[in-house]
Parts: C-alpha cells; sequence; structure tokens
C-alpha cells in the first residue's frame, strides 16, 4: 500500500540531496572539526559552510547561528539564556497555543516562581498586539511567540511584536520551527532577537537544529561544556546533522516559490473539496495568515483518532492536535484556546503538505475522506439518522 | 595520502552496520515516532528495539534509557536533575580531571552559589576514595565521577565510589563516555544512579547519546516540553541516531573480546616501542587500571602541537590534551592535575585506538615518531646537541 503522507508539520522526509550531503560524514570523513589534524579540520570547513547556508536563508551573519539538537533545545535554550542574562527580571510573555517546548518549559518556569503571561487568541487563532503591549512590565525578561501555528498554520505577526517588545526594552524569542522554509523569514528586516530552526520539519534529518542569537544580544549557554559554538552550545557536533542542515537551507531557499505556488495550491484545492463535499466540516484558523501547506479541519460529531484511524488503513497520513501531545485525550490546547466547541475540537485533522505531495495524492484524499466521515458518523450517538446534527448542548 | 585515525577518544568512525541499519530512517521510514499512524508508529518500535539494545549492552533495563543528543547533554542533565530533585543540597562532588561537560558545569554552578569540591588524584591520574569518603557531607547532593578518563584512559574505580556515596545518601552519576563499549559494565552490579553515554565514541553517529536513570531514581528533565522518552526529555526523539546508537551497542557488545586483546595488544606494542626508540618519554596515568585503546605519552622539551603537525603531514592523527579544549595553550588540565611537569606536559600526545586500527598502521607509526621526535628536539632550546636534555629549572 502506497504511504500518502500529509503530516509533514511533525516531520518530514529528509530531501535526498540533504541524506547524499550528509553520508559522507558518518564513515569517511568523520573526524571531530576540533581536533588539530586536516582529517579533522576539513569536516569544521563543512560546518562553516553549513552554517553560511543557514544564515543565507534567514537573511543572517553565520555567526549568529548556533546548531542545536532540536527545536526544543533552540526553545529552551532561548529563554532559559533570556532569563539567566537579566536575573532580576521575572516575568514571561508566551501565547496559548504555543508549541509545548515553549508552553511545558513555561509551566515548570511558573512552579519555579516566574510569573508567566499566556496571551488569549481569537477564533481565528489570532493574537491581540494591544494586549502584548499592555501585559509588557518593567519586569517582563522576554516574549516568546510562535511565527507560525504547528497545528493551524495560522501565522503570528512576529515582527510587530518584537518591535513593540524591543520598545519597552524586552528581549524577544520566536519559534519559527514551522515558518522557516515555508514563508520567507529576514532577519535584516525585523528586531527578534532569537529564532528556533528544527532540521527535520524542513526535509534535515532529525537531532539537528539551530538557535539564531541575533548579534549583540547577551546569551547564556544552556548545554556547558567544550567550546564549540563559540562557547555557546557545548557538546561535539553533529557534523552530519549540520551539514544536511544546511544543505535543506539551500533547498528551502530554492523551494520557497514552489512552497507558496504549487503546495498552496494543492494545500487549499484539499481544502475546498473537503468542506464541499462533507457537511459541517470547517477549518480551524484564520485562512489568510497562514503557512502555505497546513490545514485544520474539523468534521463535527466525529472523533479525530477514529478518522485517523480509518485513513491509516488506507496509507493516509495526517494527525490530530500535535504529533507532540498525541496520546492525550484532551483536544488539542490550542484549538482549546481558539474557542472552538468541544463537538469540533474533537474531530480536528491537521493536513499539512510539503513540496513531494502531488495532485493524484490530493485526489485520492478527497475521494476518501467523505465516506470515512460518513461511516464514523453513522455509529456517532450524537448525529441523527438523516445525517444532521442533533441538539447538543 | 592514507590516513592513520589514532584519536578515536575524540570521535571514531561510524561502523558500516551502524550506518546500513540507520539509513532507512531518513527518507524512507521518517515518521514521527509519536504520531498516530502505522507509518510512526513503526518507527516508534525500532526505538523500543534501540533501547532494548543499549540496555542489553549495560545490563541494564530498557526504561532505564533515556536518548538525548550527546554525552554532553546527558552529563548537563544528570548533574542538573540531582540539584533540582534535592533544592536543599548545595554541594556537589567532581574530580579535577572531569571533562569540560562535567568540570566546566560545575565552574558555572559554583558561580551561581554552588559548592563544588575538585577531588585532587596522584600523579598516576588515580583517585583517593578515602579522600571522597571524607568530603561527602549532608550537603552534598551529587558526586559526579567519570568511568574511563578521556586523556589517559585510567578508569575510576566508580563503582566503590558509588557505594560511598550511597552509603551517605549521596546520589552518583558517572561519565562513562570513553567506557562504554571499552570495557565490560554492568549495572547490575552497582548502585551508579546515572551514567552518561555518547553515540560518537563507539561507532555511533555524532548527535545521539544516552542518560541511563536508575529504576526509582528521583529525576527532573533538562530539555522539557512535550512527552517523548516518558517525559524525561522533550523533542522528537533522533530516530536514525537511537536506531544507530542501538546497532553501535549490540556490536560493542560483540566486540568486547576484541578491545580487550587485540586493540589492547596493538596499543601495548605502540606505547612499548615508543618509550623504546625515543628517549625521556614517559607514559602519563597509571597503566594497570586504564582503557584498552589509550596510551597517553609524553615526550620531553617538544611541543604537543608541533608533533601533531608533522604526524599531520604523514597522514597520521592522535591529539595532543582533548579535542575539548583544543585552541587553549594552557597544557591539558588532566595531566596538570596528575603533576606532570611542564616541560613533559607540553609534549604529551593521547593515541586512542579502535578495532578498525590494523598492526600495520601501528608499525607504521613507530616507524615515523623517532624522526620527528629527534627533529623537534633538534630545533629546541630545551634540548642540546648531544640528545640530552639540559638542566631546566
Amino acid at each position: 500500500m502506497k504511504t500518502i503522507y500529509m503530516d509533514n508539520n511533525a516531520t518530514a522526509k529528509v530531501a535526498d540531496e540533504v541524506l547524499q550531503a550528509m553520508l559522507p560524514y558518518f564513515s569517511d570523513f568523520y573526524g571531530n572539526p576540533s581536533s588539530m589534524h586536516t582529517f579533522g579540520g576539513q569536516v569544521g570547513r563543512k560546518i562553516q559552510q553549513a552554517r553560511g547556508q543557514v544564515a543565507q536563508l534567514l537573511g543572517a551573519q553565520p555567526e549568529e547561528i548556533v546548531f542545536t539538537s532540536c527545536g526544543t533545545e533552540s526553545d529552551n535554550a532561548a529563554i532559559r539564556s533570556a532569563l539567566a542574562v537579566q536575573p532580576d527580571k521575572r516575568h514571561i510573555i508566551i501565547s496559548r497555543v504555543e508549541h509545548p517546548a515553549v508552553r511545558v518549559l513555561c509551566d515548570h518556569l511558573s512552579r519555579e516562581g516566574y510569573r508567566v503571561t499566556q496571551l488569549p487568541v481569537d477564533k481565528g487563532g489570532i493574537l491581540d498586539l494591544e494586549l502584548l503591549e499592555k501585559s509588557l512590565t518593567p519586569d517582563t525578561a522576554v516574549v516568546s511567540l510562535m511565527w507560525g501555528n504547528n497545528e493551524t498554520g495560522v501565522i503570528f505577526p512576529v515582527e510587530e511584536a518584537a518591535r513593540l517588545a524591543h520598545d519597552r526594552d524586552v528581549m524577544f524569542h520566536t519559534d519559527a520551527v514551522q515558518a522557516t522554509g515555508k514563508i520567507p523569514i529576514n532577519m535584516k528586516n525585523n528586531v527578534i532577537d532569537m529564532l528556533s530552526i528544527s532540521g527535520h520539519k524542513m526535509h534535515a534529518p532529525k537531532g539537528v537544529g539551530v538557535l539564531y542569537v541575533r548579534r549583540g544580544t547577551k546569551f547564556a549557554p544552556f548545554l556547558i561544556g567544550g567550546h564549540q559554538e563559540k562557547g555557546r552550545r557545548g557538546g561535539t557536533e553533529n557534523t552530519p546533522g549540520i551539514i544536511g542542515l544546511g544543505k535543506a537551507c539551500e533547498l528551502a531557499a530554492q523551494n520557497l516559490v514552489e512552497e507558496s505556488t504549487r503546495v498552496k495550491r494543492l494545500r487549499d484545492k484539499l481544502e475546498k473539496e473537503l468542506l464541499t463535499k462533507i457537511p459541517q466540516s470547517r477549518v480551524n484558523g484564520d485562512t489568510e495568515n497562514r503557512l502555505p501547506n497546513t490545514t485544520n479541519i474539523s468534521f463535527e460529531y466525529v472523533e479525530g483518532e477514529a478518522i485517523l484511524l480509518l485513513m491509516n488503513e488506507l496509507g493516509i497520513c495526517a494527525s490530530s492536535g500535535s504529533a507532540c501531545t498525541s496520546g492525550a485525550l484532551q483536544p488539542s490546547h490550542v484549538l482549546r484556546a481558539m474557542g472552538v466547541p468541544f463537538t469540533m475540537a474533537h474531530g480536528s485533522i491537521r493536513f499539512s503538505l510539503s513540496i513531494y505531495n502531488t495532485e493524484e495524492e490530493v485526489d485520492f484524499v478527497i475521494e476518501k475522506m467523505p465516506p470515512i466521515i460518513e461511516r464514523l458518523r453513522e455509529m456517532s450517538p450524537f448525529w441523527n439518522q438523516e445525517g444532521q446534527s442533533c441538539a447538543v448542548q
């Protein structure tokens, strides 16, 4: 059975070009870049090249790129650093729809005595910048807001938010794990201090990430040890992963147009057809300011897990909520924050496409989804035999 | 020019079997193990298999294995956890010869108000267990001592040390990054609470490590985010790296005999011949309790960096001090802690072999080293024309 993979916000295929770029660095050129000998030193030069490739995609300087092991590490490092370099400030601002790498960390920090403000979003998942401005205090150490939401794709106006924070001398971090490679990012045009990237969301391998740290931003390392990354992250460099991420950034820069045209067109077709063919379905999140590859659709009166199970039997991969919180029985915190009704939130499916998806795959999903939803609704106690919803309080 | 790689304590070649085991998980089976669909779930089963392979090598239970991104992360996580779960205790005991991942972290913690005792070692690099016992106080949160030293290979009696710590209700961590796969480790035979492993020191790739956490040991996660690793380490699993590390552990178990016989024999031959052929050379560190692959030899009145440079011209890779501290002009902190005289410490070279080294390579190094040292001594202001050292104060 062919796999139709539409779960790219959970993780994505390593691009063939990326794997090819990495391969020599496992068993042939495996030296330690810190070593004195040429065998190690030559790998150091490849890491510098990768640093340049990442910087190029972001409109950044190579020395502003700190390689990490994943998006979660980047997020943890950014927020912990902001607190460490401003020990007198005890207030953090995030939103209610942040990724667990930020949200769960901040829950933890609130138990350590930090004050955490979680900004609400409206029903479209949109942030109120005025509320952000009002929440900034002289005690605020850092604002951390995601660039693109992993569950809905909704894009936050992080560049404006960063300016508001900076006007009050507050550091600004963004989790750009989902946004990088899907929409243009140019750090020359904003004042964002720190930005997190994850390799495996952009066709580089799992196990590598980046924290962008703007030149001049005070930084305290999270992983403490060797002198690697100019003392900003100890630990021997994951050279194949870093070289792969560099290549992935080079490819992402080339593919940005395809992301915003062909991938977007496929996503729009999928979304439009599903909404047309399946009654009482709706898109969660603002459809204007959204990543080009993501759609989160609720099918009322059915369970997301049951939908996924039937999709799985046909080889179609998608997700219900975030992969990072799967296993939990509660509906997604993102949809709850948006006030999506219970009967809608439970039946939400996230389709997240990539440049590797084809029109045929989209057509297949459009064909298969309506009977899946129909079959489940027939079994639902909340859905009557005429194909209409009962009035549920 | 052929590369003769004798710098395996810095980093090691990924075994072909390991790379083959990893390869399908980049671009074919790239699903997220947390996903609901079979495409992701099947990867989850491979991670469980890898967890079992690591546990098997250590005589541990699979649920005691927490995958991390590197040895430095494991060390940071272990020590930070011990402090977090015992917030009233403010004392840490390490040795003067720990890896920077422990030593630099503890320097940092001492600036945060923790009291750090650095136990001395004798001229053989051996620890005084009585002194450890005397240093344990009711305020001691954790003892962290390395199993095998990265620079000299000297093995610490960590199992006895752990028992002493436990007798005083003190947690015990060991950095076993260099020991794992080189000497037998059986966690059933000791009371060590936490143990760090690094993939790339044992023919798995860079970018993956393990923290062993004994069942029942209180643990506070370092990377906070998703539910991965049973809530002990957030972040999408580095699936190819983890699968590779599992395979590497399986191979290490098979290769332990070769490590302790053929590799040890090659190391002993190299060491014996160099000491015989090169006057005023000596081994640093106790030669009895030592990793089978490592020898650290000082050549008096020459500079380690100069030796490495000439070795490099012949394709021979080794190191002076630790790769993690290269670039520093000071002689190794390990040799200084052992009281190695300045004129000896500066001319120290670490040869660290692996199962991939051959007798021919050892013979080549034995042939090439004497003229290198002779040539450098001819240029040394501290070495007179008769090939004897001057009396230097």
